[in-house]
Formats: structure tokens, sequence, C-alpha cells
């Protein structure tokens, strides 16, 4: 248990959706005031079973990030923000690219000019995605990666994390940058693919249907979300962080294979069909990843200890009785 | 002369401007039909006597990048975009972030997806900026220098290149990104820093006032605007520049003192006095710059060739007798 959040002001964007929801849950035990702020966008992760165990130990605030006015209001008083709102679908953001400039880009720095001008000392972590590197030139890679996105999405999530690092450099407003690989874990979004493939596996799995393995051989690493949840604390707890932006990692690497075999493990059932890629995906698809996390390791000492068999077990074990909540 | 343009249609957006209206006629004298898109927003580089000498050989559309609708049809039929619209000032873009990020970042998006859905395979060549750098970590910069922009002008503009990349790579519309330097010459914003703080010297020294030099000791490289509309051609002629954001440097690295003693010596008069930063541009400086221009040496044979001191003289003589329509 952390001191820091105790009796603090704590604002979490997208806090009814997969990590919000999450690092909510472990803040209320640490004692935080936690305002969740989410839009409940039917495409997005919000959901308000996410919360229904922590129901009257949150404020829930139902608003969107692209309404400036609310937030100039919401950031007043608040110790931390963790800025986790965001559209995630790479697929979504090549169909209507605006929806995500509004949401990924411009809203960021609607939410920073609220803060320079209502409470400028807030100390903010900002979620943002392995995306902003595209198709990885070596791995590991590293935060000195080049930036070069193959997406609308992965364009516009590079400019709200840069719109975070400059109003940190120039207004002082402390803020860390968390660029997320594939996280997985209990109250994820399993509906679609639009948070993850991984979510329509698992929900393909709990309704006793075989899943689609696209190529497979890709190597990915993924983040259990507790490990995740952890990371974006220590991000919060140690000014070190300030002013960067940092990789976060999974425990192992695998290919999607690997990974396909190990949640039928998990699941103790299961079967999959190799597909080649969709063309619309093929364009935009980074080929391998996985993060160099060593950075954030040496500022907060966090490291992932969650195992991929152990968090896929968890996750499986979470959805299988509330499936109803998360497909209807 | 260049053959590649003759009878064919080519856009200029910002084509009021310093470097379109530069472009403008050297690529009438190329046989080009040439539409210029300028929306003469008082405080940027647009001013109609710019094309004064040209009129009647070019046809001026007066719109703005932010008209979704006017660019669906001005993007039609044309073979040739250059895409040099953009909001320049820094210190304009920290107190007014949102007319920046919807003029060199969102009309960005929308004027790619009007040639997505209108006209694919219009040959583009955007201006960008060294601003997307930041402040370097080594010089000369190459593009492989991290991106790490100091004002949310450099964040915007970081978008604005990244979408056309984007549009290369994924709709195959082919683009060409140039980031340009320092550019100076005949026709550029004199009456104030917003385009470059050149233009305020050469204004003081040609109204008999001295003009302030910040600090001093900063290294820059200029670029002299012929040299510059050269560059563009250049990419433009030049497929193996598809996909690609490429430095264009100067020919010469001075500090700013000997900008200021060189600009002096081509006037045959002027003075200087030498003053502290003031705090809020302070904040958002870059320190010493100048490009690595190699590449783009490489793939179009391009090189700077007009020495600072012929290209500050052939400025000064040529706004001397026009500096009326310049500064009211």
């Amino acid at each position: 248990m952390s001191l820091t959040f105790l009796n603090k002001r704590v604002l979490i964007t997208g806090g009814l959706g997969f990590i919000g929801s999450n690092l909510a849950r472990r803040l209320v035990d640490d004692g935080a005031e936690i305002t969740l702020v989410d839009s409940l966008i039917p495409e997005y992760g919000g959901n308000l079973f996410n919360v229904s165990d922590i129901q009257g130990r949150v404020r829930v605030n139902i608003s969107d990030v692209r309404d400036k006015f609310s937030f100039r209001h919401l950031v007043q008083g608040q110790d931390f923000l963790f800025n986790l709102a965001g559209q995630t679908s790479h697929l979504d953001s090549m169909a209507d690219p605006f929806t995500d400039l509004e949401i990924n880009c411009r809203s960021q720095l609607s939410i920073l000019e609220a803060c320079r001008e209502a409470n400028p000392t807030i100390r903010i972590v900002f979620a943002s995605t392995r995306q902003v590197y595209g198709r990885p030139e070596f791995l590991p890679v590293t935060e000195s990666h080049p930036i070069r996105p193959v997406d609308v999405n992965g364009v516009n999530k590079v400019a709200g994390e840069s719109f975070h690092l400059l109003y940190s450099d120039v207004y002082h407003i402390p803020t860390t940058v968390l660029r997320l690989t594939n996280t997985y874990g209990p109250r994820m979004r399993i509906k679609d693919a639009r948070q993850t493939f991984v979510g329509v596996w698992i929900r393909r799995i709990l309704e006793g249907q075989p899943f689609e393995v696209w190529e497979g051989d890709q190597l990915r690493d993924f983040t259990f979300v507790d490990d995740c949840v952890d990371a974006m604390i220590g991000a919060a707890e140690n000014d070190s962080t300030i002013g960067k932006a940092l990789n976060v990692g999974g425990v192992e690497v695998v290919s999607l294979k690997q990974l396909a075999v190990q949640l039928i493990e998990a699941a103790g059932v299961g079967e999959y069909t190799i597909k080649q890629f969709p063309q619309d995906r093929k364009k935009i698809d980074i080929g391998d990843y996985y993060a160099d996390a060593s950075t954030l390791y040496e500022l907060t000492g966090w490291k992932p200890t969650t195992s991929l068999i152990e968090g896929l077990r968890a996750t499986v074990d979470w959805f299988r009785p509330r499936l109803k909540h998360y497909i209807d």
C-alpha cells in the first residue's frame, strides 16, 4: 500500500475503462478521493460494471474530454490526474481520422490548458502507446527509437504526448508519459478487437467458439493490468520521471501463436485458426514489437511481475462468470 | 528551366506568402498553370503585393486551409500541391495554441483527406520546419535526430508532417516533407518577427533604426529563398524523395551576431544592440541549430548556392524601394 494517495484527490479520465477502473480500485484502497471521468462512448472501453464493486467509494462524472468547459471545472483542486481517456482503435482512426484527432490530440491540449489555468501543480500521468514508434527498426524498442507512426491514431498520440511533455517543460506542470504495450486483464473490452485483439480472443473462447490468429509469428510483449497500474503509480510517485516519455513493457516476449496456445491452456479449452491479415489492417500493422522498459525500472524500480500464463488465467477466470456484462 | 511543370497544374497553399510567391514566380516561368491559395490573415505571410508582377499569370483563390469544403474542390485536377500554408509564429502558438492546432495539424489532415478522396495521385511537397527537432542534441542535425518540439507550433508541425508521411505510406499519395531552417529573401514578412526575426531586423535597418540581437552567440544556418525554391522543385521532381522528411539547410553557419554584422554590411548602414532573451521566448528557444542536408543532396543534387552576404544584399536591395508595401 502506498501512502502517496492517502486523502489525495485523484482524477482519472477514461476512469470507467479497462486500465482506469483497475487503477481506481487500487487507489481507493490507498485512501484516495477519486473522480472518474468517462463519456461511455459505446465503441470505447468505458463500462459502468467495471466499477460496480467500488460504487459509493468513487465519484463518477460522465463527460467527454472534448468538452473543455467541464474540464476547466473538473481539474480544480485535484492532486493527481491519470489521463487515460482515448480513442484506441487503429482501424477506426483510419476510417474516422477527425474523431481520433479531436480526442487524442486536440482534447489533450485542451485538458492541459485547463490545468495551466486552473491547477498548474497537478501531477499528471498520461497513457500513451507503443504505436508512436511505428514499425520497429530494432528490438527491443527503447525510448530513443525513431517516432514514425503507421496510422492516424499513432500520429495523434504522438501529438497528445508531446503536448504533455511541452506543458511540463514550459509551464512546469509535472507530467510523466507512459508508452504502454498490449495490456490485458480483468475489465478489458472483449466485445471486439477495438482495444486489443486479445479481448476478442477471450470472448470467443468463453463463448465456445474458435478465434482467429492473423499470421501468428509476430512477436509482442503483454502487460497484465495490475503491473500496468503499478507502473502508473510508480511514475506518479517518482519525480525523476517528470518530463519523460517511458516505455512500459511485458514480462516475456511471445509470438501470437504462442500467446494463443497459452490462452487456451489458461482457459482449459479453446481452439484457433490461422488467417492472413486483412488488407486494411496489414497496411497499418507494425510487425514485431517488444519494449525495453529499463529506464522506467531505473527511475522507479518498476518491473512487471505477473507471468503471462498467470495473468491469462486470472483474466479468463474473472470474465467467465461476468461475460454478459461485457458482450451485451 | 525545368520541363517538369510545363502545362502542369500546380496548387500552392500559402501562395501569397513569402516562399509560396517566390515559388510561383519560378513555376510561372516554367510554364505551369498555377493556383495560389491564401487566406491573407493579417498576422501571417500573405501579401497581394508579392504577386503583383505576375498578376494575370496566376490564379488567386482566397480561402483558408481550415475550410475543408473549398479544398475538396481546389485539389481536383491538380498535378502538384506545394503545401506551404501555416501559422509560423512560435510565440503566437503558445498564446493561442488552438488556432495553431487547427491550421498546422487538423487542416493538414483535412487537405490530405481531400486528396485521398478527390485526387490521390497529386504530387505533394509539404513545408515543415526544423522546429520539430527542438533543442539539438548534436550538430549538425540529421533527419534521425530525436523529435522533441519546444513549442505548440513544433508539436503541430510534427503532426502535420506525420499525416503527410502516413498518407504517402498507406494511401500512396506521393509526398515529400521538407524541414526548412531560417529562410530569408525578397517578399518575406518584415513587419514583425512572426515569420523570422531577420524580417524585423531588415525593417529596422531600412527605417534607419537600430535592431535588437538577443544574446547573439546562437548558431544558425540561413537559406536564401531562391535556394529554398530550388529544394522544393528538386523534391517534387525526384520520386526518390517520396515518403521522406528531409532537411533543407543553409550555405554557411553563423552566429546571430555575425549575421547582424553581415546584414549591416549588405545594407551599407545600420546598427544593433545586444539584449537578453525576453523570458517568454527564452522558454521556447532552441539554442544552436544547423542542419545536415546531405540526404536531400544525395537524392536530388540540391545544394544551397547563394552566399549569405549575396543573399542579404539581394534582400535589402529588393525591399528598399518597396518598403511601404510590407510595413503598412
